[in-house]
């Protein structure tokens, strides 16, 4: 059997996972919005996990396949689970998922990503036509962005360090 | 004025947050069960922003100072932003924060962390008296488990791979 000790300097913050309504919308908004790159799908009995990341974490497998980054997925940090529950996408019933930020619900906020240019970016999310929570220049905080996802998750966009 | 062109390729899923109710229960949690370090503080007007992450996502700078780390902390993925709004830690009337994981609220499901020995790592989250919501050996899923953070977020740990 495996040893008995663990060592939670070598963990890492490996995924988050949220629930999305509809693959065929949220996906390609991921790769083409953002430019994550999709690199595993997981079906379950009613559920398909979808796996997205940007390519420099794998490091030297950046250019991989999806198969050669799947079998190290767990080895590095910054990976999103994108959980479609079946059926969702056609229901009229469905409401639609609680971004996270409003009550009740409240609890989960965001997660963010980094760009290399802040102003790059929003020009392009503009010409894609993203849709903000906050552009630069509302408010105080001009060196940050949100925008909305396809389900109304916020997504901050700020720029990396020089 | 910058470029105004912007390289996906370059882009990192730099953080996920979300809100604790008392960060003197919360932080220590995080560090002492996970092993994750807060190496970054920031109040505002009515919240503090907590910010932690595993040393190795710093890379030769995993033994660095705090600031140095509050210096590159957008350059790097797997950060978790812990938002303490004042008072909920003794508000009586506050209920806590929705885990996104039941009605109303679903949306925000967990995160995950992967660790270098399950067994081990179960092993000691015992020994610290954590709360799980699947051990490894509960269901199918022998490879995972879940366990509850302070507020009631679930938190999936998994191996990483070989």
């Amino acid at each position: 059997m495996s040893s008995s000790t663990t060592n939670t300097a070598t963990y890492k913050f490996n995924h988050t996972m949220f629930r999305i309504k509809d693959p065929k919308v949220s996906i390609p908004w991921y790769e083409n919005v953002l430019g994550m790159q999709k690199f595993k799908e997981s079906p379950g009995g009613d559920f398909t996990n979808y796996f997205l990341a940007f390519p420099g974490g794998f490091g030297d497998k950046a250019n991989a396949s999806d198969d050669e980054k799947a079998a190290i997925q767990l080895n590095r940090e910054g990976v999103l689970e994108l959980c479609h529950n079946w059926g969702t996408e056609s229901d009229p019933e469905f409401k639609g998922y609680a971004s996270g930020n409003d009550e009740p619900g409240r609890g989960f906020g965001h997660i963010a990503v980094t760009v290399d240019n802040l102003e790059a970016a929003v020009k392009r999310f503009d010409e894609l036509g993203v849709k903000f929570k906050k552009r630069p220049e509302d408010g105080k905080m001009r060196h940050i962005a949100f925008i909305y996802d396809p389900d109304g998750y916020w997504i901050e966009i700020l720029a990396q360090q020089k």
